[in-house]
């Protein structure tokens, strides 16, 4: 007797983002998902759709909220109840593109850190002209202390194991590539990376991240969040210039290839940033980012499932 | 009687930088610059070119060295040589693509401060949809306070008031536009930006910046630099993507305008970065940058010294 592949059940938060909820709903139902993936998403009465499985949620917390406030007095917002579904198992992973403080904060509250980790980090797969490289902190600490920052090299280098490279490669996102530069706190995580367990080359510019050279690259919440929006930004600056400068004749011709170019390079191709470091799938989309970018982190997250990501994060 | 016009005197600094100094001055002498430009090359004796104005130095401050020990101690580099040239006005601009602080910690001793400048800031002029950017710091200073901050903007008002823009309008290089985003630093920077005299536009992010909606982006020297080098290196990962995806026959028909983009996105083109706040003009080019972008920094600081740039930059 065949067993029926288990279901991945995916929870997707459609409030507090800068998107109406109805266009993420109306980008989620137009994906062409596989029938092992069942959708829950959690919203506000007033959105409810009869053709996909919908939780109801009595209030919202919004982007300019205090995080630490919103989740402790918002206990019934999307956010909070999407959490809560993870934690009871009935969603094997959760999705959103609301307040990240909050998002962060509510997943360390709701389902607790992995052993041995402070600080939880969002952690992004970039493209480089090699593989990706995995970049935390994109956005969950504003500032990181040295003992932070090796935490995050051993949480992207876990990642990356999972991923399949057996020695992952460490980088510091630094101002220059001498032991000497950045903060205190840079300084500090260099010495330390340096006595190992990791392979460790050193400090990386942002000019050379693109190169492939490190599978994972640190910073503080800030930092790394300037990073990739500064490259995402400039990514759809040089393809507007491409559009513009290019005659509409030849561009017909090229646009099999920019479409490939555009896919590989636009941030809305990755799967959002993973909330590393937490007991549970948790994905976190830009909250400016296209309905399509949000429905796209979709098959990320089941992917992440299939791959039974927590129990192989082993750090 | 015809007055000859006035000589444009440029010292540039051929030691301390990744690239070889022989490789720098023949990028240099490969130039077409106007009669007017004289150069006077600064450098070790090994180096000296018959073919321009040579100066000797003894010692070259490295790129590992401390800076303040390094100003300190090697008063006969050439770095602090060519800095007391252009204080005793025997040349007009000065271009170094050798230690940032010990260029800026040297600066600050040698040439001085402009009147009510804390800290210099290094500026440098981006491209995006609309009119170019200007960034400041990208390096001068690791850390900065809101009062800094303050001063970079008013810099950064001054200077593209000097370039013709009547009413800069300012930015705050953020990750997110809400006014609680970021480090205490930069919350109360928002805070004391919005009560004026500058057209403040609040935080900016990194997506944004490239649309071209502010004249001016302040960050401290670290996150502006990375913001700087990471645009570097996505546009380069997008070029190299480009050329490898578009067939040969058809690369070849769009080499014109591909040229163009590059021009117009490549650091390279644009004259290195301006230390602005010290009494001189003090342009930093990237350690790795080119030969051919170090001397491409040398008509942009001839145009700064011809439209008489120090003295137009009243704040």
């Amino acid at each position: 007797m065949l067993l029926e592949p288990k279901k991945i059940r995916i929870g997707i938060d459609i409030m507090g983002s800068d998107n109406a909820p109805d266009a993420l709903l109306d980008a989620v139902q137009a994906l062409q998902l596989p029938d092992r993936v069942e959708l829950t998403a959690v919203g506000t009465p007033d959105y409810e759709s009869s053709s996909l499985h919908y939780v109801c949620a009595q209030e919202v917390i919004h982007m300019d909220d205090s995080p630490l406030t919103a989740v402790r007095k918002k206990k019934n917002s999307s956010l909070c109840i999407g959490l809560r579904l993870l934690k009871e198992k009935t969603i094997d992973a959760f999705i959103s593109a609301g307040n990240t403080g909050a998002l962060v904060s509510a997943s360390k509250v709701i389902l607790g850190n992995l052993p041995k980790i402070l600080r939880p980090a969002l952690l992004a797969l970039m493209p480089t002209k090699k593989k990706p490289v995995a970049v935390l902190d994109v956005g969950a600490n504003i500032e990181a202390k040295a003992a932070h920052l090796l935490q995050f090299a051993a949480m992207g280098a876990a990642y990356q194991k999972a991923r399949g490279i057996q020695n992952p490669i460490i980088g510091l996102l630094n101002i220059g590539s001498e032991k000497i530069k950045g903060t205190s706190e840079l300084r500090r995580a260099y010495e330390e990376l340096q006595k190992g367990p990791f392979h460790f080359a050193g400090n990386i510019e942002g000019t050379s991240v693109f190169n492939g050279d490190v599978d994972v690259l640190i910073a503080d919440g800030f930092t790394g969040n300037i990073f990739l929006k500064t490259a995402e930004g400039i990514a759809s600056l040089i393809l507007d210039r491409l559009y513009t400068h290019i005659p509409p004749l030849e561009l017909q011709k090229l646009a099999p290839h920019l479409n490939d170019l555009h896919r590989s390079l636009h941030y809305a191709e990755y799967p959002g940033a993973l909330l590393s470091g937490v007991r549970g799938i948790v994905i976190k989309c830009h909250g400016y980012s296209t309905p399509r970018a949000f429905a796209n982190a979709i098959p990320g997250a089941a992917k992440l499932v299939q791959e039974n990501f927590i129990s192989s994060f082993g750090i």
